[in-house]
């Protein structure tokens, strides 16, 4: 397979062109090859996924607010019209440093300088039972599973005759109060208070419970404690019981106990930690904290020059010390200074200076008409932070029409208090 | 359940009010529902989905072309505020005429006027074994089921080594050349010659293969036979190989037999029949043509003016005789018909006249710049009758959401031979 692969590309020249893999597309990866595209060199993206995923908007998708293809776009589609690139849709199982190859299962693909951007994955903190009874929220599927999970609560809440069981229908809990938990807090909030007030004849979906738990003693714990304290003020409003210094210490399927407290409820959702991708354990490394893979100033792995690991999966500490966020920003920085690294080294230019964060600000977003925002001197809340917020969120969206789909769909929620998305589909698990 | 559903309904009135239910919410059974809204009855809409599906649209969903959500509408967001109409989320197993119920599993659902509009379902004309091997397109899940399925024949070509299994995976054919099979002809054309034209490496999607078989003399058997031409020119200038009087003797994963010819391929969709749903079964009368239930003229059950058929279900013949087609125009005017009986009804008035079809005409569409339209005296053909067909459809989808949705994602596909939702999900099939 990749044999031929090899052949095809080596006959474009006489002397063989290096080849640059870079595994994983998305904010990191996808940086990086597209600011690859006018080198002299082959430029292979490996994706075990034939879309990049815009995942800060993913909670979207999981409360019926847009649609998947709202925020994926082809990775093909994306790196289609640079000739040098190609993508190999196959998800990688592991690394050989010593022969310079990414395994794809059986497959090889040589690598002369690889990028390693992988992301990360819900981490449960030794409880990985906990991933069963509970929702993620990391790909499309996982999306539309919760999307479908919450909407079926709501059906059989209508249709039952205990009222328990119709309590324990229409409790949410949300376990993390990061930015994914909050956001999910105030879309779901909303979903149950506003889109399906008048849907059901039974049951009053503005009853439902909906229950933000995080272990810390505050939400938003990367943003000052006065945005975590509005985020918290402008969830209540909404409606949402924020439990804060609530650590979950048992998680089923009828609900979660704090302590010696239990809270009875069918859908829980886990939006508390993510670890890295397994890179580690491919190259044989010792992971730092959540995973991460420790890396040099110039995020090479130590010995190995010829690896870089970005984003999620890279170990790299900002300018205070502390590890860098796995955040999109710091990602798609990465990704771009690598491609820089690379780009110099092949025209045998100087290696550009050590990599540096530069951080732009901290966003989030509770319900429709309210956001927090963080950048440095300007600290935002309200209304017109959630313009900021909506406003970057579209700009950054990949795809000029995805930007528009997605500015009319958030006008459209906005004006009417409808969730276009609202369709059940997929399994049925009644 | 339906004792508690029955005790909170008759706490309205001291007098029992009448109860209408309503099985299934496609164009027939929603056209019923809407017209139902100020009689003084409770109306009971049952679905065993939680959309109202614009089905003439599936193949756009099933090429990429549009997402799901925005050709599905929430029954409950529909019927929301209409106070008389609860919506019940669940399948129904049969029908009880002699205890007037319907029965969804365990549960009873009693009626006092019932309105049958289960639709329809593919039909293999005694060769249900080839439902295993070819995609059929009823339903949202079925749609994103082909697109992952066409998406992913692309990417496997691209990494076959076997030029016979690149042959096979870039070989479509379509099975029937009515409008479903003439339009995803159409749009797979274009999919494969425009959106994904530069988005591989070692395949040029330009090449694929797409095969439209219909077994009669020619295509859109319903319109006059100039427009049978048109659609028959139009799709070949899109590199369509249109074979007609041809017809399938086998099929199996790995292609179709045309008699003794055969064709390789790896993705066989089913567009040639459908059948009704088997409600014919659940009343225990005998089945007319298609397994639809023969009705009288004011489209009620012979010996049971109170259940009414209609829609793909019923078997009602027009003007000429011949039975009137299985399309959403007849739906809902008899949707709306039977709606004006009902209320007659139970007002005392005297029933309409028996039901006629007016038929407003037919249109389907040939890639981006061509349609076929038949209005009995206009018959328009090309780039107006395209004009004219999407005006219609979008004017038709239900929503206004929907319909800006929709004009912008055809728009963005006419400017820019894109497809937005080109995204792979789901299971892997590989």
């Amino acid at each position: 397979m990749d044999c031929m692969a090899e052949q095809l590309l080596s006959q474009n020249s006489p002397t063989k062109r290096p080849q640059v893999v870079i595994v994983g597309a998305g904010f990191g990866g996808l940086s990086a090859a597209l600011k690859l595209r006018h080198i002299d060199a082959d430029v292979i993206v490996i994706d075990q996924r034939n879309h990049h995923l815009f995942q800060p908007l993913l909670y979207q998708v999981a409360t019926a607010g847009l649609s998947p293809a709202d925020i994926a776009a082809p990775i093909r589609g994306i790196l289609g019209r640079q000739a040098n690139t190609r993508v190999i849709l196959g998800a990688a199982t592991g690394i050989d440093p010593v022969a310079r190859t990414v395994l794809i299962g059986e497959r090889r693909v040589p690598y002369d300088q690889l990028v390693i951007a992988t992301g990360a994955r819900d981490a449960y903190f030794g409880h990985d039972d906990w991933a069963k009874v509970t929702s993620p929220l990391k790909t499309i599927e996982e999306a539309t599973t919760m999307r479908r999970r919450v909407l079926i609560a709501f059906e059989h809440a209508e249709d039952a005759e205990d009222a328990d069981e119709r309590r324990q229908l229409l409790t949410f809990v949300i376990i993390g109060g990061g930015p994914t938990g909050v956001e999910l807090a105030g879309a779901l909030a909303e979903l149950a208070r506003m889109a399906l007030a008048r849907d059901f004849r039974h049951i009053d979906p503005k009853t439902a419970r909906i229950i933000l738990i995080e272990a810390g003693p505050r939400l938003l714990a990367t943003f000052p404690p006065r945005l975590s304290d509005f985020a918290t003020a402008a969830l209540r409003r909404l409606g949402v019981e924020v439990r804060l210094g609530a650590a979950v210490t048992a998680c089923d399927k009828n609900g979660v106990s704090l302590g010696d407290q239990r809270i009875e409820s069918r859908t829980v959702i886990w939006a508390a930690g993510v670890a890295a991708s397994p890179a580690a354990d491919w190259l044989g490394v010792a992971p730092g904290k959540g995973g991460r893979i420790p890396v040099l100033p110039d995020l090479t792995l130590p010995g190995h020059p010829e690896i870089f690991v970005i984003g999620d999966t890279a170990l790299v500490s900002g300018t205070g010390g502390a590890p860098l966020p796995g955040v999109a920003p710091v990602a798609k920085q990465q990704g771009a200074y690598v491609a820089r690294i690379i780009a110099n080294r092949l025209s045998g230019k100087a290696a550009p200076a050590a990599f540096r964060y530069r951080d732009f600000g901290n966003l989030a977003t509770i319900g429709r008409k309210a956001a927090v925002v963080d950048m440095g001197i300007i600290r935002l809340t309200g209304r017109i932070a959630w313009l900021v917020w909506s406003l970057a969120h579209i700009y950054f969206l990949i795809g000029f029409r995805n930007r528009l789909i997605v500015a009319m769909d958030w006008l459209w929620s906005y004006l009417t208090f409808q969730r276009g998305a609202r369709i059940i589909t997929g399994g049925d698990e009644s």
